[in-house]
C-alpha cells in the first residue's frame, strides 16, 4: 500500500526597519499564539556592531502582555566557522532543553546565512522543531539565505553536508541592520540579486545593472528594492517552483553554484560565499557562451555587472584542478544526475546534464583575461 | 508576505515473506529509480539470530541488471542503547560520505524501533534526506514504530528529545523476521495494536481479545493480520490524520504513552517500550473510569487482554513520585497545552487538558489491585 503524505507550512517574511525600536510591534507581533518562552542566538559580528541590541531585544520580550519571556541571549561565532562544527548547533539544543521550551516555544537567530544555518539546524532537531525565528542581518542572509528552507552545517570539509529542510516560522528583514556591515560583506550580497535576476527576471536585472554604481556606495534606498526583489524571487520559487525540500533533480537557484561551494573550500573560506557565487556565476554565463547558446555581449554585460557591485569575478584557484571535483560533489549532494542551470539568455534558464572540461577552461580563461580587461576600464 | 509551501510525500509499505530470499523481488524492486548505492544497517541482535542474512542481502544487492551495489553493512547495536547517544547516527553520516552516496542512493535501516529511529535519523540529516528504507524486524517496528514518520534518539534523559520528521522512501514488512524474537519482545509488540484498537475501531478491539491466547502463543497465521490492522492504522492517521509533523496540539497516538515514556526512564529502560505502553494503556484506561466516562467493565476488558497477551499493566515505578514529571515532560516535547487523549468508551476517544493527580491514584491503585486479581484467574 502507498499512501500520499502533504505537509503544509506557512512561510511568513516581514520587511520593515528598525525592528528592534521599542515602537516597532513587528518581532512582538510575530511572536503570538506559541508557547510563552523564547531564545536567542546573536551573531557576534553583529553583537560588537550593536552593543545596543541585547539589551534591546531583552526589554522588548520581557513576558508581559502575552509577548514571549527571553530566557537566554547567546552570542555566537559569525562566518562559516560556527558551521564548521556541531558547538553552535548542539549550543540550541541544550539550551531548549535547559529552559524547557516546547515545540510551540521559540528560538529566534539573528545573524548572517551561517549563523541561520547553524542555529536553524539546532531548533529544527531540538523536538523535531522548535519554531524559528530568523532576523537576517546580511545583505546576502536578507536577499537569499533566510528565504530557504535549508538548515545545516558542513562536515567532511563539505559545504552543507549535514542539515534539514524545515520551514521557518517567520522571517523579519531589518534594512537598518544593515548599516554596520563592512563594505565587503555589503557588496558580496548582491551576487544572489544578480544571479536570480540572469535565471527568472531580465527587467531585475537591468535595475541591478543601471544601479551598481549606487548599490556598490551603499545607497540604501537603491538596495532595499533589490534586496526585496531578490528575497520575493527566491520566496516564489520555493513556495511555487514544486519542488520545496529538492526531491528532484534540477535546482536552477543553484546557477554558478557548483564552483562557487567548491572555490569556498580550495581558499578555506577567504572567499566568503557571495564573493564565490559571483565568481561562480561570471563563469557559468561565459560557459553557456562556450556552449554557442548566449551571446558574448551578454556575458560581458553580466561581468561588467558584478564588477561594478565591487565583485570578483576570477580567483587564482579557478586554475586549481580539484576545481572539477567541485562538479562531482555538486551532484552527489543533490543526487541523481547531474543537473546544471546554464543561460539560453538573461532571464532564460536551461539545464544541462554535464559539464565539459575543455569549455570550463575557456570559459575561465575568458573570465581571466576579461577580469584584467574591465578593471582597467 | 507570506506564502504556503506545500510538500508531498509518498510512504510506500509492503507485506511480505521471506524477503531475502532470492525469488523474492520486493527488496530490489523497492530500490529501482534511485542511484545505484546502498549501505545498510543491521540489528545486532538480529544479525546474531539469522547469520545468514547479511550474505543474502549482499547477494541480492550486487549492483548488476539495475540493482543497487550495497558498499556496506553495518552491525549496530538493538534496543534503546543505539539511541543514547550519537555513535549509531553518526556512523550513517560517516558512511554516507564514505560511501559517496547521494539524496537518491540508499539506507536501509534493519531492526527494532530503536535501530530504525537512529539509523533514520542519520539518513534524515546526511544531504538533508537520503532515501530510507525500513525493513523492521520485531512486532512493535512493524505494527507501528516503522509505520510513523519519526526519526530521532534520546537526549537529557528524555526520549527521542532529538530528531527530525522524516517520511521513509519505504517501509518493508517481512513477517518471517519474527520468527527468531524473544517471547518477550514477541509479546510486546501487540500493546500498540491494542491501543489503536481502542482508540479508532472497536471490532479490531475484540478481534484481539479473541486471539489472545493465540497471539501470545505466536501463532503467526493470527498475528499476521493483526499486525497488518495495526499497522494499516497507524498509516492511515499519519496519513489522513491532517497533521503529520505535530504541528498541533493533539496527539491521539500516544493514548498511554506519558506514563509510558516516563516508566521507560525511571527504569533505565528495565521496561521495554512496549511493555510501558501496556501499562500506560491500562492505567489511562482506568483514569477513564475515575474520570466517569468508560464503565468499569471495559476497563476489565483492556486489563484482562493485555495480560492475557502476556504484557503487564502494573509496575513499582507507578507509585514513584516522579511519574507526575512524565505530565510535563510530555507537554514540553509537543508545546503548547497539555492535550491528553482518553476513552469515552472503546474506539471513542476524547481529549483532555488537565490530568488529576488524585484521580491517576485512584487510577494506580485499581490497577494495582487488578493486576494482581488478574493474575490469579
Amino acid at each position: 500500500m502507498s499512501q500520499e503524505i502533504r505537509v503544509d507550512f506557512a512561510h511568513r517574511v516581514v520587511f520593515t526597519r528598525g525592528l528592534f525600536d521599542p515602537a516597532n510591534r513587528v518581532l512582538v507581533d510575530s511572536l503570538r499564539g506559541g508557547a510563552p518562552r523564547a531564545v536567542a542566538f546573536l551573531d557576534s559580528g553583529l553583537a560588537a556592531a550593536r552593543p545596543d541590541l541585547e539589551s534591546k531585544l531583552r526589554s522588548s520580550l520581557d513576558g508581559r502582555d502575552g509577548r514571549p519571556s527571553l530566557l537566554e541571549v547567546s552570542i555566537v561565532p559569525g562566518g562559516e566557522v560556527c558551521k564548521s562544527d556541531r558547538e553552535v548547533v548542539d549550543a540550541v539544543v541544550t539550551s531548549v532543553d535547559r529552559h524547557h521550551l516546547c515545540r510551540r516555544s521559540w528560538v529566534i537567530a539573528i545573524g548572517g546565512g551561517a549563523v541561520l544555518d547553524a542555529v536553524g539546524y539546532g531548533a529544527s532537531i531540538a523536538h523535531r522543531g522548535v519554531r524559528l525565528v530568523r532576523i537576517p542581518t546580511t545583505v546576502l542572509a536578507q536577499d537569499d539565505a533566510a528565504m530557504g528552507v535549508k538548515n545545516g552545517i558542513n562536515r567532511f570539509g563539505k559545504k552543507n553536508f549535514e542539515g534539514v529542510f524545515a520551514v521557518p516560522w517567520a522571517v523579519l528583514v531589518d534594512s537598518d541592520l544593515l548599516a554596520t556591515l563592512s563594505d565587503r560583506h555589503w557588496r558580496s550580497g548582491f551576487s544572489e540579486a544578480v544571479k536570480i535576476s540572469l535565471l527568472r527576471d531580465e527587467a531585475f536585472f537591468r535595475q541591478i545593472e543601471l544601479d551598481a554604481d549606487d548599490l556598490r556606495q551603499r545607497r540604501l534606498e537603491r538596495a532595499i528594492p533589490v534586496i526585496r526583489r531578490c528575497a520575493e524571487l527566491h520566496l516564489d520559487h520555493i513556495a511555487n517552483g514544486g519542488d520545496p525540500f529538492e526531491s528532484r533533480e534540477a535546482r536552477p537557484l543553484d546557477f554558478g553554484h557548483w564552483s562557487a561551494h567548491k572555490l569556498e573550500q580550495l581558499t578555506s573560506f577567504e572567499l566568503c560565499h557571495g564573493e564565490a557565487v559571483s565568481i561562480g556565476i561570471a563563469l557559468d554565463t561565459q560557459y553557456s557562451v562556450e556552449l554557442g547558446w548566449l551571446p558574448q555581449q551578454e556575458s560581458d554585460r553580466v561581468a561588467n555587472c558584478l564588477l561594478r557591485l565591487g565583485l570578483p569575478i576570477c580567483h587564482p584557484s579557478l586554475s586549481d584542478p580539484r576545481l572539477l571535483e567541485g562538479i562531482e560533489e555538486f551532484r552527489e549532494h543533490l543526487g541523481g544526475k547531474l543537473t546544471v542551470t546554464m543561460l539560453r539568455s538573461i532571464g532564460a534558464p536551461q539545464d544541462v546534464n554535464e559539464l565539459r572540461s575543455d569549455l570550463i577552461s575557456r570559459a575561465i580563461a575568458s573570465i581571466s583575461s576579461r577580469s584584467t580587461e574591465f578593471s582597467k576600464t
